[in-house]
Formats: structure tokens, C-alpha cells, sequence
């Protein structure tokens, strides 16, 4: 799917670490929310509160998830799921465009 | 009016200067666009096809408009138009947020 049809932008960025991460954040008529992103090379750590998808739409990183020891490498077109409530750290090696869908 | 409704938003980022300067396209039923962007300490210069209207929701940066001399300084809650196939620089000063309406 190249757009979501019938949603709610928020007008105003989420922005975080200077800038090296942005991302909009779009609501759905069924109460669900995604944010679609930006990430500058960089080492970044996050922590969720409700789980997440993460999908890749263009860029390569490095994702260490909670309770993993290795480091996974994602590229678009790759996806990844981190439970609720746990941190996970990322390895951005280019600039990385991605879309965060969160469960309710 | 802080979110856009029954709106379509392309996936796919708009990405320019190794994603320095970044946004999402948010399609409107009535036919026209806006992008919402994200620009990050620098300076640039832009050309614009359709004729377009600047709007600052966060940070600053200093403006050339075609065919003025000085410089001017935008914050959030300012605006500026920038006419049609015309070329404007930008020296961005902190993170800026911004939202751009392209006439049709």
C-alpha cells in the first residue's frame, strides 16, 4: 500500500534526539495510530509502552531487541515487532524511512 | 487547527540533502496538497514548481525571497509565500517543522 486514504494527520512532528528523529503521527477511524519516520545516521535507544511494528520503507539499520544478544540487520521492505514496555537499540547505518504501527 | 481529517498521506518520505530536509505528502479530497516537513540546522536554496505558502510550527531560520535584498526571520506562527517557478534560500537556524501548501 503506497498511501493511507481517510485519516487524521497530526499537523505538528514528534521530534527527538536534535532532529536525528522525526516522525508524524497519523490516527485511523478505527482508534489505532502509526507513526511514519525518519531516522539520520546515528545510535539510538527507545523504549515502547505499547508494542509496535516497525516496517522499513527505505534505509539500512542494526536492531538490537530486548531479550535478543545479536544484532539483526534491516533494510526495506523488512519488518520487526518489540513487546510492550521493553527498550531496544538501533544502529542506523543510512537514512532510514519507516512506518511504527502500535497495538491498542 | 492542530490535525488534518479525512486526508490521504503518502508512506514514502520526500528526502533531500541526505535527509537534512525531509517530509510526507498529505493529500486533501479537494485535490490540493500540503507536505509537512522537517528541516534540520543549514543552509539550502529550494525552486518551487506551483506557487507555495510556508507555514513555521517550530524553530527558526532566515529567509531570501526572490527578488528581495535582505534577509528575513521566521518562528513558528509566521508564514511566507513564495511565487511560482521562482528559486528562495533558507538558513535554518534550529530545527524547523514546517507546513507547505502548494496552490494548483
Amino acid at each position: 500500500m503506497q498511501q493511507f486514504d481517510q485519516v487524521s494527520v497530526i499537523k505538528k512532528a514528534n521530534i527527538y534526539f536534535d532532529g536525528k528523529v522525526t516522525s508524524r503521527t497519523v490516527l485511523f477511524a478505527d482508534g489505532t495510530k502509526k507513526t511514519l519516520g525518519i531516522m539520520l545516521p546515528g545510535e539510538y535507544e527507545f523504549g515502547t509502552a505499547a508494542a509496535e511494528l516497525m516496517e522499513m520503507l527505505a534505509g539500512e539499520m542494526d536492531v538490537l531487541l530486548p531479550g535478543e544478544i545479536g544484532w539483526r540487520t534491516v533494510k526495506a521492505g523488512d519488518s520487526f515487532q518489540v513487546s510492550a514496555n521493553s527498550r531496544f537499540k538501533l544502529k542506523v547505518n543510512t537514512v532510514v524511512d519507516y512506518c511504527c504501527s502500535y497495538a491498542i
